[in-house]
């Protein structure tokens, strides 16, 4: 496999991709990388309404299954593996991967986020036996049951409202004594019947045999510990962003994100970033494909002059 | 018809369609004025082929078709009317239209940009017939013909390279002594050997019984006058931004294009502005519609803060 390359992309989300087919198409020898599945976190998506050119929506698998298809299509070649650090100097860029290193003239970064944790005992032990971070991908699981979520903001809303679509009944809890998800969205899950809401409270400790079976909670106020009975419980805290192997390379914001100007370009040369990697980032699919295609045509102009 | 909003929108193309599809489902009362054919400058492309998760591309006119019906479906409301001026203050925003005034708490702004004209005899009588402002609309029409094409940019010797797939000769007509393109762009253009270059050149007049028949050249060096035969011109001198109308309302860059924030904020409080209208733009679709979605959210944030 080629080594050299003019761009190297990171990441294989909407940004990744849409950031390939611009530079693929106009004829730049770009590989990207991505650990995972090509597709990133939306592929969990059953449903995108929001994306424009889609009026009765597509799924996440499906959206950018074309996009992979039309990148590759303009030529992008991509490789399965993990970037393990970024070495930068004026001449070239090298991309460290498990599968080897790379050398970039101009690198785009479109690594995406994880789901932040929430760091109770059994949350690792169950993850997958009841304990979920994606409504969309585990909700048809609840059938009839009763479901905790985890946060307090519009994924966590949002989720609560996917979820009372098949479970019996939907436990919202969160540590503080309000929502900070859109007021809109607040008003639909309070008016969900399946809804319930628990304010002020912490989980302490997620417990089960085999399978999640109970949470214990305690009060943020009082004080008060107790003992709350469920058949799973989906996290939705927020977000992390993959950056972790830049800290050094990158100047980042207090969230982990990339700072970019409106080009997409770090604070470094011919280095880019795109999606909800980058600072300000809203988060959606239509933005990152947006951010791809900006940093893939800044690169292009900034490598090129 | 109501005239008050939570949001107006300017202009139907990617951008102002994406922003209206991001507001209307998240229940914001909105409005969209667009003076000409929903879809914008882009329902004049034959195939978009960039546009991501359409891999085998798709005409400007269905895409745009697609958002539009997308942003119906959310509640959009749209008016045909062109916006005479803007009025702002602390409390709302009054956009003043030929069918009236209309109150926004949120204004967004994405009128887009239209061609420069050349402004010599004949560009106007000819339009249409063989005048053209769009390779990609109109090369088709002159398989086997003679076309120049006007102009020193990127834009210039791209359509000059699309236009050499269907005609046997492209005349390339430059004021200056050299190009404004990308090096790689002229490159590709200098290697085409249908493409011919005239620097150095201004056209006088365009002229023609019914349908273009020849060009009046001048040397800009020499004052030397003569004649060139062609079957069609295609303009491409750049792009204006439509904000005449808000000089005295909004700061604009150099180009006549609104200054706005990465959260697509102008300097003025609940105006906001989106796609090729902004300063920076790339004029991409997917780019406009990323524009749009983050306008939208913006907006929303700020006017229900």
């Amino acid at each position: 496999m080629d080594n050299k390359y003019d761009v190297v992309i990171v990441g294989g989300g909407p940004a990744g991709l849409s950031a390939g087919i611009y530079t693929a198409r106009d004829k730049l020898k770009t590989l990207l990388i991505e650990k995972g599945i090509i597709g990133g976190k939306i592929t969990e998506a059953e449903l995108v309404d929001n994306f424009p050119g889609y009026p009765q929506g597509i799924s996440g698998l499906e959206l950018t299954g074309k996009m992979h298809q039309q990148a590759t299509k303009f030529g992008l070649k991509e490789l399965n593996a993990e970037v393990i650090s970024v070495e930068v100097d004026n001449e070239r860029r090298v991309v460290k991967t498990t599968a080897g290193d790379f050398i970039a003239r101009a690198l785009i970064i479109a690594g995406g986020s994880d789901w932040f944790k929430l760091g109770v005992p059994g949350e690792k032990e169950l993850t997958g036996r009841g304990v979920s971070y994606c409504s969309t991908c585990d909700a048809p699981l609840f059938a009839d049951k009763h479901v905790a979520v985890i946060g307090g903001g519009d994924t966590a809303l949002f989720e609560a409202l996917h979820l009372a679509k098949f479970a019996a009944r939907v436990t919202v809890i969160h540590r503080r004594d309000e929502f900070r998800a859109f007021i809109a969205v607040q008003e639909k899950a309070f008016a969900e019947p399946k809804i319930e809401l628990l304010l002020n409270t912490v989980v302490e400790a997620i417990e089960g045999q085999d399978v999640v079976q109970r949470l214990r909670l305690k009060r943020a106020d009082s004080g008060k510990k107790y003992v709350l009975e469920v058949d799973g419980v989906f996290i939705a805290v927020g977000l992390k962003p993959n950056t972790d192997y830049l800290r050094e390379v990158l100047p980042l914001d207090e969230q982990g994100r990339i700072i970019v100007d409106s080009g997409m370009r770090t604070k470094v040369a011919a280095v880019f970033a795109a999606g909800d990697i980058r600072s300000n980032s809203i988060r959606q699919t239509i933005a990152a494909a947006g951010d791809g295609a900006i940093a893939a045509i800044t690169a292009k102009n900034d490598i090129e002059q």
